[in-house]
């Protein structure tokens, strides 16, 4: 572990820099995404996506293998996830708008797992809320607009049986000992949280079940889940299949600066229906700013754009590198005030919220051919 | 936990004399069926089943509170259920016998859990041979003849997304501690293990779940289950539901005399599909014997039925106390010779295993109306 720095999927402490996760990707037994891997990326993608280019997306396991595969021919799909423990945040959604781009990039299916369960045995959440939570950040995800007939949504608990079966392959496989040391978990935990991870593994081989034969997997993921997914990796191969790949993300800054973003604290995120005055005034507050206390030494000194939230956030929505690269000189120059740069940033956050506010209401009347069908496959 | 014997659904070893079995029922927390819990009982019944009058049923938690309510008006439901690691012998049917009497007599829903998963997780059995175990234990214990229209049959594996939704909420109250004192686990078993006690609650409050009111449930098992249903009696209040009441038997002797019947011991066992003959030379040869060494002897000494296997077999299959009467005085004073009273329970058991034999294909063309279905209730 970092010094100071404790991650486990339910707990993050302390303030990241560059050099922690990178020692957090080796120390986890991940491997940084290097220049060399990124440029045989774009030999498939053609471009690359800013949260690669930015090394948000920042470390993998095997993710060169499935490369390697990909090109002999040989599909795969993409696993991802989310908790449905409250409305979702920009925080919560940029890296699903990583992932639509790798299933464009790459024309494949998506397996977007919701995992209720874990909300309701980790933070004691009762079914009403679980059931609207689930409802809305299904609509929040999916109005990103994934490609309908290779998106697949797996809530928990409506895909219980099919899970639970295959968990069980998985549970038989960990015992308390090995949970403890990689979750942190103690003899006063429930038994339902020891299981869990088990149920999250069923994604990365539910294909290779479903089909009979083993069908490669990528899983775009922040570091804070990587204990599951290295548990996952060790049992898979035991069951007959595959290990599973995975692409690794940093967390996506919070407004304040450090951390995650959180879903509790109201003014440390945007959500989803923040309107453009919200979004505005939110970034105007609360954003972490690198620039100076003044804009006459603003202009004098200009800012630092790299612990600048609202760069930080501008860089991920905008395509087109040498824009950012221009924004980045003169924010860093002083041609560009603090303030011009949250606006900018505000402005193109609530582009894309009203293009997903466009796309709900479609996504709303399709919602049950998203749902995951064994039968699809 | 008495001395040298330890008891866990998973474990059984040493010999049980009856007082052992009262002591293991008041360390466990239980209480001993007395004689005026059996006069209560027939008050409903009208007469006491076999297991009842020679104390094979001897225990119980809230029999009597259940006993009341069925007074009173209001219903219940048996659950009861088979852990399907092989084949089964007597030992395995016989206490499914005195469930049928229950039903038969209260006219109430029985449900039967056969915990496919459990011997997955604890035995290491493949899909295949519990499948093939399943299907013709499910045959076997149907063959007894139940009530059809109340008897629901709940295969883990193929239930699993009704139990996993319902277990979760009861593995939030179970710690890794508690599982650790009641089960004897340690950090070395598997977190299925761990978590599987909550898949054996749930049948014990799902009437209640699917009714959304709470239904009463009276749980016949043999004392090695009990761990499971002290853990479920203690947390499913605290999710909203009534305690199950239990009834509890001891231990079917094995043809040797002491311990579990073994499944994986072909000698120690009577099984369902054991020809006449078979029968006879398994009494003749392997039952232990109460009686003396020569007929001589046992003309001038008697027999101890009490530890007789044929005698104890014998009577849970003679419904007529009298005749049960009459044939322990004879064998107890040495009229009837061991030999005898072998032959005498081994033509009982081969009358009864053809009479399940002659009801088997009849079960087997209408199994699919034997399936747990919540809609029904």
């Amino acid at each position: 572990m970092v010094d100071d720095v404790s991650i486990t999927p339910w707990e993050v402490s302390g303030s990241l820099g560059d050099t922690d996760y990178s020692r957090i990707a080796t120390e986890f037994g991940a491997k940084v995404i290097d220049a060399g891997l990124k440029k045989r990326i774009s030999e498939f993608t053609g471009d690359l996506h800013p949260f690669l280019l930015y090394d948000v997306f920042y470390a993998h396991r095997d993710l060169d293998l499935l490369l390697d595969a990909y090109s002999r021919g040989e599909s795969f799909y993409l696993y991802t996830g989310r908790g449905p423990s409250g409305k979702m945040h920009l925080g919560h959604l940029l890296p699903f708008m990583f992932t639509r781009w790798l299933q464009e990039k790459f024309n494949v299916d998506l397996i977007i797992q919701i995992t209720d369960d874990e909300k309701f045995l980790f933070r004691d959440l009762g079914r009403d809320d679980l059931e609207k939570y689930t409802n809305e950040n299904v609509l929040d995800i999916l109005s990103l607009g994934f490609i309908p007939e290779k998106t697949h949504i797996l809530i928990d608990s409506r895909n219980s049986g099919l899970l639970y079966n295959n968990a069980i392959k998985v549970a038989r496989h960990i015992n308390v000992s090995l949970a403890k040391a990689v979750f942190g978990f103690s003899d006063s935990d429930n038994v339902g949280k020891y299981f869990f991870t088990s149920i999250q593994a069923v994604p990365s081989f539910i294909l290779s079940e479903i089909k009979g034969k083993s069908v490669r997997c990528l899983i775009p993921y922040a570091i804070d889940q990587d204990p599951h997914f290295k548990v996952a990796r060790d049992v898979i191969p035991k069951i007959g299949w595959q290990k599973p790949s995975s692409i690794i993300s940093k967390f996506i800054p919070s407004l304040k600066g450090t951390g995650k973003m959180s879903s509790s604290d109201e003014n440390s995120g945007i959500y989803l229906d923040d309107d453009r005055r919200t979004v505005r005034r939110k970034l105007m507050k609360y954003a972490f700013s690198g620039g100076r206390d003044t804009a006459e030494e603003q202009r004098k000194f200009g800012a630092n754009p790299d612990i600048d939230f609202a760069f930080n956030v501008f860089r991920l929505l905008e395509q087109n590198p040498s824009v950012v690269g221009k924004v980045y000189e003169e924010y860093k120059t002083g041609k560009i005030l603090s303030g011009e740069m949250k606006a900018m940033t505000a402005d193109r956050i609530s582009d894309l919220l009203e293009e997903l506010m466009a796309r709900r209401d479609d996504v709303r009347n399709h919602i049950g051919e998203y749902m995951f069908d064994p039968e699809k496959f």
